[in-house]
């Protein structure tokens, strides 16, 4: 039987309920900006950041977590000696910062959330310290300072000898009009940029895959590295992406952080559109991997993993090959990967190569 | 044998030894602000909000968590079959927010992290609508628009069944002349403004207590109230206060979020001063109770519980009747507690009434 993420043991129907009550909830509160001088940005519910509008500016905030990924580490920790929380450090920055650029925002101050079953996780120097280095290393290549912090020892919530790895991030999008606003249109370029392996997305289903093999995350890939390892590689951060583009001139349309749902993340915009994609790279070996190991099939892979994508943007055709350019100039590998149509009513992803259509009922994360 | 905070189960040395790892490997980004045209405010490291300065304004930005309370309402639940999870959501938008407001900033925008240990937590619809609306509740006290929002569910980190409950907020001082600098002064009056009982600091030592007692949470009080009840008290929100002082022009020179580490927080600023109080109010009941039940003794029970004062301010001699007249106008109890000294390199806080007296040594948290 072919694995799905459902399966591994993740209820999105539970979670989708309560953060549709939460947004409920949540619209009752709107109104207290206008005290501040302030407003809620149009159409900013839903999107991965929240978007609040002064007169000169808009100020951008998230809150995200790292989700599973540190357990990888703390077993491959605990089995090969090795520590990979410098690099947990970098993805728990990653998943904050790369949602909040989608946006357009800059990021400017980044807190860390580390929530332990007991405080003796903090006791160990090595892991500690390389938390602390990784986490301020994420910060610097987004462009933001590492504000403020959190490190609750939560005996009875949280398991002991975990931790959960959070946080939050305020930016800025000034002047207005580098605003990402989402005024996508037919005929817009896909623009794809890489991903560095699984980043902080489809953990819990690695994890499975991982306790399955004989050797676990000691298994060697073709390229000779073990799975944990690669497991663990960190994630790329786009934000200086963003701002090139910004200070290039490309204006970006839409931006998705590809994370949970895989590629059908790349149909977010409210608006329907078919995304259609045709120009496909091999994806990190990492994947071709866990595609064999789990089984996992194409449709199910391309559904939850980020499958080399780690970021995409769509920008008027004209703009395509300057925002390639800007891209290469800034140091990510990027391609254009497709093109967006306007078919009626109709809301889908299709991966053309591999024959795969996601509809838009296979997506519920507004 | 008296309880002790550290003896039921957290451990301050370990986790401050990361927190100090933390605030050195986060003094490496703070040059990345001058790209923004930004600038770290003089001071803030160390602070409970993170402020960054720009041309007209100073944004704070607050990462918190709500602790252990939730487990508390988690028994009640499951014994009572009553939900508290409306006083719960208050409780964690007032442990972000309370901190957010001690640098004189309003706040904008909060952002709810419910991170469970499967999504099962969220499908009782009860607690779940209840987290909610209070939630929304307590974001509209403090005048702040619910943001964003993160709820995952992280099996193998999160316990079963329990879910961490944490936050984060954005806030404006503007003009700049509002920030809360900590110009504090000797002869400053020292206003204490009332909590509504335990708030969200001491739950551990407040559930050890209850495990104890042959009706746990169901033991009364002598007001008939159950144990569990009056712990689920929801926490007051300081923010509308701040406000109103700024308003009328009262100076806030420090203010303080007495949380973890009791009245000794009252002894946070940077440069020693002693704190004399000299003027007591009776705590509300539910700290004689634990007081007795534990037992603990007063010198424990001022360094770990708010006693009865969640939040307290220094302001100009000649402005304590002003502050204690907005206090009572926006609907706080407030009193004038005690004064400010200066003896020299000594840092202190003394209870008169009570022969206690807590020194600098016994506070770490900057």
């Amino acid at each position: 039987m072919s694995l799905t993420y459902e399966g591994s043991g993740v209820d999105y129907d539970a979670l989708d309920a309560f953060k549709r009550a939460c947004q409920r909830a949540a619209a009752t509160t709107t109104d207290t900006l206008a005290a501040h001088g302030a407003r809620e940005a149009d159409g900013t519910r839903g999107e991965s950041a929240y978007l609040v509008e002064t007169d000169d500016a808009y100020w951008a905030h998230v809150e995200e977590g790292l989700g599973t990924k540190n357990l990888v580490a703390d077993a491959v920790y605990a089995e090969a000696g090795r520590s990979f929380y410098k690099a947990i450090g970098v993805d728990t920055v990653a998943t904050i910062v790369n949602d909040l650029v989608t946006c357009g925002a800059s990021p400017l101050v980044v807190a860390m959330h580390a929530a332990a079953g007991d405080a003796a996780w903090f006791s160990d120097p090595v892991r500690a310290r390389d938390l602390a280095e990784g986490f301020a290393a994420g910060c610097r290549d987004a462009g933001a300072a590492w504000g403020g912090g959190e490190t609750p020892a939560l005996r009875g919530i949280v398991v002991p000898g975990a931790l959960v790895l959070a946080g939050s991030a305020l930016g800025r999008v000034r002047p207005k009009a580098l605003r990402i606003a989402g005024d996508v249109r037919e005929g817009d370029a896909i623009i794809a940029l890489a991903s560095s392996g699984v980043h902080t997305n489809g953990l819990t289903l690695c994890r499975t895959i991982a306790e399955r093999l004989p050797r676990g995350y000691a298994t060697r890939l073709d390229n000779g590295r073990t799975l944990g390892e690669t497991l663990l590689d960190p994630s790329v951060i786009y934000a200086r992406f963003v701002r090139a583009c910004q200070r290039a001139g490309v204006r970006i349309r839409y931006a998705v952080h590809v994370t949970g749902h895989g590629w059908r993340k790349l149909m977010r915009p409210a608006e329907p559109f078919v995304y259609r994609l045709r120009t496909l790279r091999e994806p990190p070996l990492v994947f071709r991997f866990l595609m064999e190991a789990g089984p996992i099939e194409p449709v199910e892979a391309y559904a939850t993993f980020n499958m080399g994508i780690g970021f995409a943007v769509y920008v008027r055709e004209g703009d395509a090959e300057a925002c390639l350019r800007v891209a290469a100039a800034a140091g990510y590998e990027a391609w254009r990967a497709g093109t967006v149509y306007k078919e009626g009513g109709r809301k889908a992803v299709e991966i053309e190569p591999l024959g795969l259509v996601y509809d838009a009922d296979t997506l519920q994360v507004r």
